[in-house]
């Protein structure tokens, strides 16, 4: 029986993700796209004549009831990710649940307490990880070629700073939460340790909203990250590891990099598999490989991923909770408390 | 009658300084090198024999009261810049002082002081400023091709915390105030304005001197600038200029780089003059473009650079005072007063 996804909006994202899986020439370890759901029932089923599939719901409650799916990918815009998340966890799905995760760790806490109470997987899609050139990367630390690691640099910046899912409170907007995560995960990433500090320096739009975040995080062993959010600018968005040996670079998109810089100056490509269907955004036929992880770790019966475990979703919420207060964004779930 | 420049020490910057003068092929304004002075007054000699240089010192005072010289290039280490460009500024001299010009910005303006009452020429040796990249880039932001100046990036890191002049506090060891210097002025140069804000996180050796400095500067207009200084890891030594319309990105080494990245993409290089004798550091041929301009304003009557004026020494003094008292460097002079 295959590992059947539900598919939860319509989104650009989902539409991203549902067309890295379908077009994925490799082993997909016996999983299929199963069902779509979405309150606005055409759009739906627009979305699943498509990316051809079998199954369309109206509502995220029909599909959580049903025994149609196993997995629920949720895509939805960033407010809806504790509820939804939880109503398909509640009716004994597992989740993969867009980034950032939620509005603040609290949710997130209270998420992964769930899933595991519930035992079932829980993951934060941060696909970024499952990437190719992230994990030779991390072998080319793990086997010394950097030395000692000392600093991380991060740049994510891009003129979304208009766009109502950035620049609005109640949509979720923020810098921190929307590109921040994926500088936030890297340098989690590469150091595997909670910041001693964070200081942070950001700058609000008229909404209350961030759009620029300069962030330093603290290290034990005096390393340290430098993260630089710009919704308003195009940054040179990569990310570099400096160690007493040396550096490498993920290129430009580092959420996503096909090409890594290694130590010895080597450029080594990670080309993507294509589509002829079109994708919304940068490089994301990638999104595959979080969803093979999903796979994987259903089948061997885990309910956490061992390359995106439970505990750097919640560190990252907190880094997320802190950069926020310390520049002065804040969310109506701030005041409310998640079981 | 020629300008004539008295070199004051030995030290390899002075060399390189000579150098680049000596073998500039193009206008040197009628100008020429005429003394050279040491303590060790072997070291003179022998540096005036490699240099061709008629006249030597084994004596600073003896240099600054001869009638040999009309200005003072001082290349010293850091705790003796403020006794050396005083002595030279007393004596009737012109000076161009390398940088960091002083210890503290107290130094910084009681030599500005004397300057002024004397008359006579004074300049910190931002030798980038004159870079012809750098004036390239100014130009491509005056004629608005960047847009609105949102966000300046500079990371200078050179593996140099074990060289005594960077990691003894007696000898003015700083990496904010050796490498910084650099970053600093860079934004200073974009921005042209006094941050409202400057948040330094450091991290000192032993001695209690940074060897690691991340700053955030926050300037009136949303505008911000961060640095990353590092004398432990060679980082990317790039600058980048962000603006709503684009960026643009003078090449590692941005202290003097030969190469810029235009907005619209372009590369474009700006060789530099060679010499038979070696330098000892990076792209050193380009002090050339300092000394002329030093030559051009003393021709001129000017007591100052319009390109590297007195306030912006003071600024990036101050900036270089306040990472100090953040990261908790304190040097024995920040607690007497200068005329």
């Amino acid at each position: 029986m295959p590992i059947r996804w539900g598919i939860v909006t319509a989104a650009k994202i989902c539409h991203d993700f549902v067309n890295a899986f379908n077009s994925y020439p490799g082993d997909k370890g016996d999983a299929v796209i199963a069902a779509v759901a979405a309150r606005d029932k055409s759009k739906a089923t627009e979305f699943a004549k498509l990316h051809n599939i079998p199954k369309v719901f109206g509502s995220y409650k029909e599909m959580a009831e049903s025994k149609d799916i196993d997995v629920a990918y949720v895509g939805s815009l960033i407010p809806y990710h504790y509820e939804l998340a939880k109503l398909f966890l509640e009716n004994g799905k597992h989740v993969l649940c867009e980034k950032p995760f939620c509005l603040n760790s609290k949710q997130v806490v209270s998420l992964v307490n769930l899933a595991r109470k519930k035992n079932l997987f829980l993951m934060e899609a941060i696909w970024s990880r499952f990437a190719p050139s992230y994990i030779a990367l991390e072998k080319e630390i793990q086997a010394g070629k950097l030395g000692e690691l000392q600093f991380v640099e991060v740049n994510f910046g891009v003129p979304v700073s208009e766009i109502a899912r950035l620049s609005k409170k109640e949509l979720g907007g923020s810098a921190i939460l929307d590109l921040g995560v994926y500088a936030l995960q890297f340098a989690q990433y590469i150091f595997k340790d909670e910041p001693l500090k964070c200081t942070a320096i950001g700058k609000l739009n008229s909404d209350g909203v961030d759009e620029v975040d300069n962030v330093i995080l603290e290290y034990s062993g005096d390393r340290r990250a430098v993260l630089n959010i710009h919704a308003k600018a195009q940054l040179w968005n990569k990310a570099t590891v400096y160690g007493t040996a040396g550096r490498a670079t993920v290129e430009d998109p580092f959420h996503f990099p096909d090409t890594l810089i290694h130590v010895d100056g080597k450029v080594e490509k990670f080309p993507l598999h294509t589509s002829n269907i079109h994708y919304n955004f940068d490089n994301s036929a990638g999104l595959v490989y979080e969803a093979l992880e999903v796979v994987r770790c259903i089948k061997q019966g885990l309910i956490e991923s061992p390359r995106m475990p439970h505990k750097d979703s919640i560190t990252i919420a907190k880094l997320e909770d802190s950069v926020r207060q310390q520049v002065g964004v804040v969310y109506t779930v701030d005041s409310q408390e998640f079981p």
